[in-house]
């Protein structure tokens, strides 16, 4: 009989080639699936709720797996992170239904942005925060956000819209663009997003606070859907963090 | 004629073997000198406010220089920074005094040790912060840093006492340990600290935090002179920081 489990995973996306695992390439995944076969004493398949790309970090991603062998949560938890790098880490584990998916039950995701508006980037905040030197106009990407929440065909702003399985259409609940000295930090809520679409709004964003574009420009795009060019440039990924997933 | 420049410099020291130039492996000066070569056209020797130990990092250390042309601060310090790598840099510059000796002038510093005091330290902060499972005892921790104030012959303490090129004695202006949560944040304010001092003081009071010591034992260590034990662990360099020099 298979037992699953969920776990939430953080991890410091800096060394790896995303979440899901590519030939020829280290991902997290492949390094939690490592640790998961010493526990199991087999090979365990980890199912993840979203696939994060190159150099994106985590800190509420969640997973699914079955085990062979009932083990309480706690000694889980440990037993995993004792065989994980210290740039991964298991920060909680439950039992669950073992039908539970981690991408198909997920109903939100939080995704959150960081930019360092300033002439120097601090050392310690450069793994994972995005320098911009030039003064950013955070109402103007606050007026852009607002733009984006509600139900809309995000095809825009997905790297390769005609590669997505289903629908380009996605429903963002919040976006909010907030600044506390040299840090602006964007929050973005939805039901899900497409390949690198954070990252592709975190872009125009970056452009809008810049003043390259004025925030109406959004609507604008998303209204005409507008065929991805150069206005639409994708931020980098070592300054996205997927933050929560809820279910 | 030679102009005096001084830096504040900031780095994330987990890459680095420390901070003076060894053979045989890299060090931050190593890396600041050629930066620095690039921006004066010929070898620049950069001299330090402190030793910082393999792993450690620093928010503000100081160092000074001799370049052969006068250059803007604003434009040295872009100039310096644009051949650097991410985990070091140039936080301020200013032309100084002939004489300014960053070392020899330095009249205080502080350093700051970072401890994560929970079952799992989030991978985010585990290059620059300390795990430690066992429930800490931050008031008996904060009761042993009172008695090392003021002025001791601190060579309990030190790495290797007999190869101090002085005196093993040392002013402590300030040491207080406080807690946010999981966070216990050693403070340490001084004329000067000998090799691996503060490490050696953290290590001691973690081993006081988890009740292996007790708070006057530090009084009497220090009172007795006694000789250095497995008693007075070093913590790792990772979690201490040089916060701040003084002149």
């Amino acid at each position: 009989m298979k037992l699953r489990y969920k776990i939430k995973l953080a991890y410091d996306g800096t060394r790896y080639a995303g979440y899901q695992s590519q030939p020829g390439s280290i991902s997290v995944q492949q390094v939690l699936e490592e640790a998961l076969e010493y526990v199991n004493r087999s090979p365990v398949r980890v199912h993840g709720s979203s696939r994060t790309d190159a150099g994106v970090h985590a800190k509420g991603f969640v997973a699914h797996f079955d085990l062979d062998h009932k083990i309480p949560t706690t000694a889980l938890v440990r037993a995993i992170n004792a065989h994980l790098p210290p740039d991964i880490r298991v920060m909680g584990a439950a039992k669950t239904k073992p039908d539970f998916d981690a991408r198909k039950w997920a109903k939100g995701k939080e995704y959150r942005y960081f930019l360092y508006n300033a002439n120097i980037l601090p050392p310690h905040l450069a793994p994972y925060w995005v320098s911009v030197f030039r003064k950013m106009d955070v109402d103007a990407m606050q007026k852009a956000a607002k733009y984006f929440i509600g139900e809309h065909d995000f095809a825009p702003f997905a790297a390769n819209p005609h590669r997505e399985l289903s629908s380009t259409v996605r429903n963002i609940f919040d976006f909010t663009v907030t600044k506390n000295g040299p840090r602006i930090v964007m929050k973005v809520k939805g039901d899900g997003f497409l390949y690198k679409q954070v990252r592709s709004m975190a872009g125009f964003l970056i452009r809008v606070g810049q003043g390259d574009e004025k925030p109406e420009a959004v609507k604008e795009i998303l209204d005409a859907l507008e065929p991805r060019t150069a206005r639409v440039p994708t931020a980098p990924g070592k300054g996205l963090f997927l933050w929560k997933v809820w279910y």
